[in-house]
């Protein structure tokens, strides 16, 4: 890295700094990269058709050599959804728990890139050691099971990256190691890059344990059916919903696609238990009473292709809601999502369905630490420097500053950007350069073939809708053969609108017949005319400003 | 009205139950109509291009003899924002305070409609009588000055319509008129409408003067420069803040056209109140010391064409962020607005500023009342009959339930849908049938002109983009004369996608031609053709299903 000294660290991230998702990072020494999970990111609305955002990859693909292996925190989305992309591209070892492995096989056979993959599941202590750096982990707790952080040692210091993470003292699974999070502090912490996320929200994330005690309570006291929708990937909630199911005598039916697997690989690696015979087969949910049943799906977000939006909506094959049912929501909205939620709990409580939903009944709580829980990472890890990651930059900004009441020095304290680079001696630190970062955006199997002008077209077409202006010329008499005709789309009812049509008729055929009188022969003249007449002619009569494009044929 | 008896009030929305927005309620006894507020709705996002929707006025427009004149509770959009297109259908007199009057003057003006409008200022004891009903009025608070409730007089009862509320006792104008509703619930109410939108909120709302004393905090501890953004209709909150910079020896400069606005009418009725010399003009600011300056303006929803925004994004002529700017986010976002919110917040800290945002914050408060003031009504009214009215299904259920504690009988709530119709005598209440009312679609100046079809086709432009396929047949010998060429819009770029047409147009060509030698002289299945042979070939090769728009021109 030629901005980064023979004797330096550099730490950079590809995604994830400044924005929620497509996380991605990257510990160099030398000609060593030590790669930190590859997510992937959401679009924004604005991104019309946009499936994914991934970031873009060019550095990587440029030292494949020297990558000695991709670690990954957890399995969420956001951390490991790039990499089929990113494997396509360069195929490096990955290293991850077993749940994250897990989850990641099952990406890489849908992409038919399991044979080629190179997987190893990791254990806490295990020490990944390559020429000149190494890998170590300490456990977390986080809204999936098997998160872990990822130190990085490197000659001039070891880097700390957290993954997402919160401190749940009462956690359903294992609880976080703060005794190896110690043991690494003492040894001594370079750079610590930690979790942002909640760093708005004071004090600490109420524990898993607690929305235990609010499902128990749900299960004791509603008598129909209780419809539960959560995050798939949440899969201690799931068993938390199982175990309540089973002491109150209730089956358990699934639905939705993501949720089958998310039961499957759970009760495969042992962290969903339950008797055989608490599952039941989705057709079998209207033999058993309203009491017995327990409907576990997806669409806690308010998807719209999801199991809960399609039995809210009343188009689900198997299930139709009925007096007596109840269904929870145990979640809270991405902002974004919020509309499509309250549409959603609306229509169940139109179709007749309890619902309960809302911070207010604790029934969901965050993966994330808030203030207090990053503080006592920070005040663990005990970096000299420090990089708030993950999280808008308000998010990093108000980090930082906790960072520097936890005794950090603030000039030590580095908000990037994605892109940037790090570059650490054992004490010193400076932004030193900048590779190629930003977003490359997926729809369909197109990856990063669609770009700004494809997406400003789309935002027109979607406001304004199209017309499309069709005039056969005959160029040896300068006359024109047929049309103009005008086809639209996503503009006005045709139709209805059969004066308007006539008038820009008229209209182009007038100015085209004054042009062609000229005895143009130029394509790109007529076009211009053809469009400079009727984007304001439309504009004064409907004041909007549909895409146009003239196709002049000759003949 | 033939589904109601001739001695039954018949009660109504054409919108605002089951939403937020839109508000139009009628009452109607026999041949006089009684309407109430006549508001928009701002679209979601997936009305792609849609301005505002307002209700559909058939039932006005079909009994526009029977109108006595229309009665505004307050001056918002979502109430008044219909009115223009209502008067182009139905020329009404209206009533409503002396600010509803005076925004509503501003819109009428701008549309054109002022000279025919039949404008009338009403004060909290007027009595306007007609022949068998007659209208009274409540002071109540809200988050705009002048909003009153509204008693119709009828002869089987009176019906009491809130319009928007809180109970704050510590209001920066004229508190809630309790003496006069406590008269209104003595002399009997037999139904009441009543403003649901909080009724998820448990507790009170906080007071406009608690946001105050959040002010004055902000303006003693702040040096710099302080940008204040808000809704332009709160015009108590305007005042509270030209107020504290007077009492620190600020100047404010305004922003925005709806803030510069408001500031002047709130000015002309004695809601604005301060020394002439407070208020700067825009070019006055940079030569003043920066803890002499407040800068007043609208963006506080993130809306992208608003002062903020164009400050944030560093695209505003006069404003550029400085170090030591706090800038205060005086609102809450609506659902919808989240994302824009954040990344304005984002933006501004990015630049250098402090922002000041957040329910934490005290300095902002909802203009509608939490339950125990939806309860205090419900206690002061005493109702026969209740319709929970304004804000989704959810809310209206849940303040329903809130009646039913305050004594009103469970099956006296009628949690009703627009267009129903409420049959009241003096004892008895029933939903009697259905009037026309749904959704109305205003684009540019086009009132009614887009629908469905139309929306479906900007989604899918949207999402995908569009590809049209030109080829010219000459239909004497059934040969392809021209093309097939390929034009996109929003789906690939075509520069870089050159094997991807080629391949398509050689695959059309061949179909074609297939057909073609069958002589077939049906445009449809020549169209259907281009289109069954490229959609299945474009969605394999890029799994995206573009709008594919085949123009087939005889030569």
């Amino acid at each position: 890295m030629k901005f980064v000294k023979n004797d330096q660290t550099a730490v950079f991230a590809l995604g994830g700094l400044g924005e929620i998702g497509k996380n991605t990072y990257g510990v160099q020494f030398q000609d060593e990269i030590i790669l930190i999970d590859a997510g992937i990111k959401f679009p924004e609305d604005e991104l019309l058709g946009i499936d994914y955002v991934i970031p873009d990859y060019t550095y990587l693909v440029k030292n494949v050599d020297k990558i000695k292996g991709l670690f990954i925190t957890h399995g969420h989305e956001d951390h490991i959804g790039g990499i089929p992309y990113l494997l396509r591209q360069v195929n490096v070892p990955i290293y991850g728990g077993k749940l994250a492995i897990g989850l990641i096989k099952n990406k890489l056979e849908e992409h038919g890139l399991l044979r080629t993959a190179k997987l190893n599941v990791i254990k806490e202590d295990d020490l990944i050691k390559f020429r000149k750096t190494s890998v170590t982990f300490f456990r977390t707790t986080h809204s999936i099971p098997d998160s872990y952080g990822i130190v990085v040692k490197t000659p001039p210091g070891n880097v700390v990256h957290t993954g997402d993470f919160k401190f749940d003292f009462t956690p359903v699974g294992e609880p976080a190691n703060l005794t190896k999070m110690a043991e690494i502090g003492k040894e001594g912490v370079l750079c610590l890059l930690s979790d942002s996320t909640n760093s708005e929200v004071p004090n600490f994330t109420m524990s898993e344990r607690r929305v235990g005690d609010s499902i128990h309570d749900i299960f004791r006291k509603v008598d129909g059916r209780i419809i539960f929708a959560t995050f798939a990937s949440n899969i201690h909630r799931l068993q938390q919903v199982i175990e309540a199911a089973v002491l109150h005598g209730r089956k358990v039916a699934i639905f939705g696609r993501s949720m089958e697997s998310s039961i499957q690989i759970g009760q495969e690696l042992g962290y969903i238990q339950a008797p055989k015979e608490t599952f039941i087969e989705p057709n079998q949910i209207n033999r058993l009473p309203a009491n017995e049943v327990t409907i576990l799906c997806t669409g806690s977000q308010g998807e719209p292709m999801a199991a809960l939006s399609r039995i809210a909506g009343g188009t689900h094959r198997q299930i139709q809601i009925q007096p007596g049912d109840t269904v929870v929501f145990s979640s809270s909205p991405i902002p974004g999502n919020t509309i499509s939620v309250n549409r959603t709990i609306n229509l169940l409580f139109r179709a007749g369905a309890d619902v309960i939903h809302g911070s207010l009944n604790d029934i969901h709580t965050s993966g994330h630490g808030g203030q207090e829980e990053q503080k006592l990472m920070l005040r663990l890890m005990k970096p000299k420097f420090f990089m708030p990651i993950h999280g808008e930059f308000r998010m990093q900004k108000m980090h930082a500053s906790l960072a520097v009441d936890c005794g950090v020095e603030a000039e030590h304290c580095y908000i990037m950007d994605n892109g940037e680079v790090l570059a650490l001696s054992s004490d010193t630190a400076s932004v030193a350069g900048k590779i190629p970062s930003g977003n490359v955006y997926i729809d369909g199997s197109g990856i990063g073939d669609i770009g700004n002008i494809v997406l400003r077209d789309r935002r027109i077409l979607s406001e304004e809708g199209l017309v499309i202006v069709v005039v056969s010329i005959n160029m040896k008499d300068f006359k024109i053969a047929s049309g103009p005709d005008l086809i639209s789309r996503g503009f006005v009812y045709m139709r209805e609108s059969g004066d308007l049509i006539n008038e820009a008729q008229n209209l182009i055929t007038k100015h085209l017949n004054i042009l062609l009188e000229k005895k143009t022969t130029q394509w790109s003249e007529i076009k211009n005319e053809v469009t400079d007449t009727l984007a304001p002619f439309l504009y004064e009569k409907t004041k909007r400003r549909p895409m146009i494009l003239p196709i002049i044929m000759e003949v």
